[in-house]
């Protein structure tokens, strides 16, 4: 049987609950159905509670009105602190483990009214060796990773939102790879209480939905009240730079055409547009990623590794061995040099308002043992800046192509405007 | 019986340990001796760990050499993670919990060889209501808080080092009042994987011993394999300006006096000193300091507040309230007017070394059942620089007195390297 609900996206789903069109209960229903028929096949949950769903659905319908997520279902990557649900960190060190707490941003929802399903498919320790899940476009490649199942659930329709977290790519490219729109936050825009650090000068929380308009309303419940009056560009179409970067030409050539066309789209929808050269300190950025991450995860991770070695991968091993064998001044240097480049980046938006730039190399590779290169976000994630992940289209094998959209530090308002702008022009016909 | 050992510094303890001079094990008979005869006045202790600590130690002395902190004991304050040991954060929520995991700095200290002795009481979440501990100078006096156990046990003898945190003054007034130097970090100068955070753009670790050595030896341990190397005011005395700042009236006349005597002492021993005009932007940091930790926090405990607040005291719901009540761009506006204050107290950096400050308000005042004004930090962990207590001198009450020198964001080691040449300039008859 076709579901009726579980297309409708989470700021739709609120509206309906609210003005008495359908109940949480009949939403709550159909994405369990949908759950029911995809899941064998998608692999997308850590941890399903399909019974305390139906029951939170049930009681939001009791309770009647309620915040501005009331009776929305949404899921949770699983190295986010859930009091009701095991929190595994991807890794058999902590299988099963029930934290005391809520993280922020789980209550932060819960408070306004949203209803979780469960627990999403991390890769472990959110870094590169992956769990279970298939992308839903063609469940022989990879969905992306850290985020996996978060980016799988919303693009396969068993949620309208999701949590994800990203320290290198690990909103954007699950996004890109899964077809959807994944939201990777300024660092420090939201509290991070119950979120698995990695690297806490990198991680940030992500949003993924199949509208701009959920990212808008839960990034505003997550920011408390009143956030910033965000920049509408309904009135003058916002101004877009093709930022190729210093790894252009390492992507695919379905990747740099997907950006000029997107480009070119948005020329024609009325954007101003135009190209922006990297500044050349944009060059170090990746490798400056690399020491950071690597040396912020030696020190985060440190328990598992000393601890529990033998049930680390080999990867997280090896990063780890890295991370402790990079000298302090290196890491500081590489801090530093982040720091010179975002001022630089910065001053760069006052004449546009995103940058748009690769999301990823092309479609997701095929196989399961390995989530794609994070190439496209080193850069952007050291920098600290606001992206969006955005679906442009689909690739040679038929898996969806996206671009990336990067905002200005601290301006997430302005970038998802500009998103939801670009989102519909690139969408049309 | 008089102990030998407890009254050396973690330098000498583990310096004297490698060498053979004495055993690990009688070094920790001797902290646990004097644990048992001051703990019952004192309560520095949320959980005292003796026995595992004996063992720590005579496996210390099996295993031979280590690394630098081997057969060095140390104590955590109660709001970071022990795998070993309860973490209760000072709330009757948390009260017996055992973590999964150490914290990065716990572990990093155990992997170092240092030995913990237990966990030491704090404040509720590190905030004001107060644990049981006194101030060992006069037991009728609070010691100051959030990190009341540690400050206390390190000026009592009962360890050569501890672990603090700080989020308003938490470090630097009860070092302040306890008579001992506390050393808090640049804002991300150490992983606080494992630490509870409070408000996450003002948490720091902080260090608390009884010489500049001990806060050196143990920072280079936390900053990983070789930090910078540290700045030399052997050749050259540090230059010195004191700050009033905007409170300057508002402490008691000790407190100026003994700034005053601090930096003429300072000059009379050869620093180069002066006096410093606080910019004008100084006047709002401690309003904006209030406005951020109630915003922040009252996401970060957002949890505990929604779900268990019975067993939340009067004075941390009044802060949650506060900070839920606070509209998202008055945060914003404080942490903007923070970072533009932070940008121009980095200019003055060019022809000082160090800033002197008010630590407190003046000595511990008389009781339990508060733990002081923390008016003196509040601009400082705003502006996220490293801060270092000295104390100089006694008051009228007979309770210490001490400055606090404030460095420039980043230069943690020159900071200690200052302290370490003024600590000794105030120290002499």
């Amino acid at each position: 049987m076709e579901q009726q609900y579980n297309r409708l996206g989470a700021a739709e789903i609120a509206a309906g609950i609210a003005s008495g069109s359908f109940t949480a209960e009949a939403v709550m229903r159909d994405f369990l159905e949908r759950i029911a028929q995809r899941e064998p096949e998608i692999g997308a949950f850590a941890h399903l509670a399909a019974d305390e769903a139906l029951e939170g659905a049930r009681a939001a319908d009791r309770q009647g009105r309620g915040g501005p997520l009331h009776g929305v279902p949404f899921v949770i990557k699983d190295i986010i602190d859930t009091v009701d649900f095991p929190t595994g960190w991807g890794s058999p060190i902590y299988e099963g483990f029930r934290p005391p707490r809520n993280a922020s941003c789980v209550e932060l929802l819960q408070r306004a009214g949203a209803v979780p399903l469960g627990k999403t498919v991390t890769t472990e320790f959110a870094y590169f060796h992956p769990g279970k899940t298939a992308n839903p476009h063609n469940i022989a490649h990879t969905p992306g990773g850290s985020s996996s199942g978060s980016a799988a659930a919303v693009a396969d329709f068993m949620t309208p939102l999701a949590f994800g977290s990203q320290t290198a790519a690990s909103v954007i490219r699950p996004s890109a790879f899964c077809g959807i729109l994944g939201y990777k936050a300024t660092l420090g825009q939201f509290d991070l209480q119950g979120v698995m650090g990695l690297a806490p000068s990198l991680d940030t929380l992500g949003l993924m939905a199949r509208t701009v308009d959920d990212l808008v309303l839960a990034r505003s419940v997550l920011c408390g009240s009143s956030p910033e009056t965000a920049a509408d560009f309904d009135e003058t179409p916002p101004r877009v730079a093709l930022m190729r970067g210093p790894h252009w030409q390492e992507g695919s050539m379905e990747m740099r055409d997907v950006c000029q066309r997107a480009l070119a789209k948005l020329h024609a929808a009325g954007a101003q547009t135009g190209e922006l050269a990297h500044p050349e300190v944009f060059e170090e950025l990746t490798e400056c990623h690399k020491t950071v991450i690597a040396f912020e995860t030696a020190h985060a991770r440190l328990y598992e590794f000393r601890q529990h070695r033998s049930r680390v991968s080999a990867h997280f091993a090896e990063l780890m061995e890295t991370g402790l064998a990079i000298p302090r001044t290196d890491y500081d240097q590489a801090r530093r040099t982040g720091r010179h480049a975002a001022r630089m980046l910065d001053t760069l938006y006052t004449d546009i308002d995103v940058i748009l730039a690769p999301a990823a190399k092309g479609e997701a590779p095929a196989g399961l043992d390995a989530t794609g290169d994070p190439l496209y976000s080193r850069a952007w994630t050291l920098l600290q800046n606001p992206c969006l992940s955005i679906p442009f289209g689909t690739g040679p094998g038929g898996l969806p192509l996206s671009v990336q959209i990067v905002g200005r530090h601290g301006d997430d308002g302005r970038l998802l405007a500009a998103g939801k702008w670009i989102h519909a022009r690139l969408a049309a016909k």
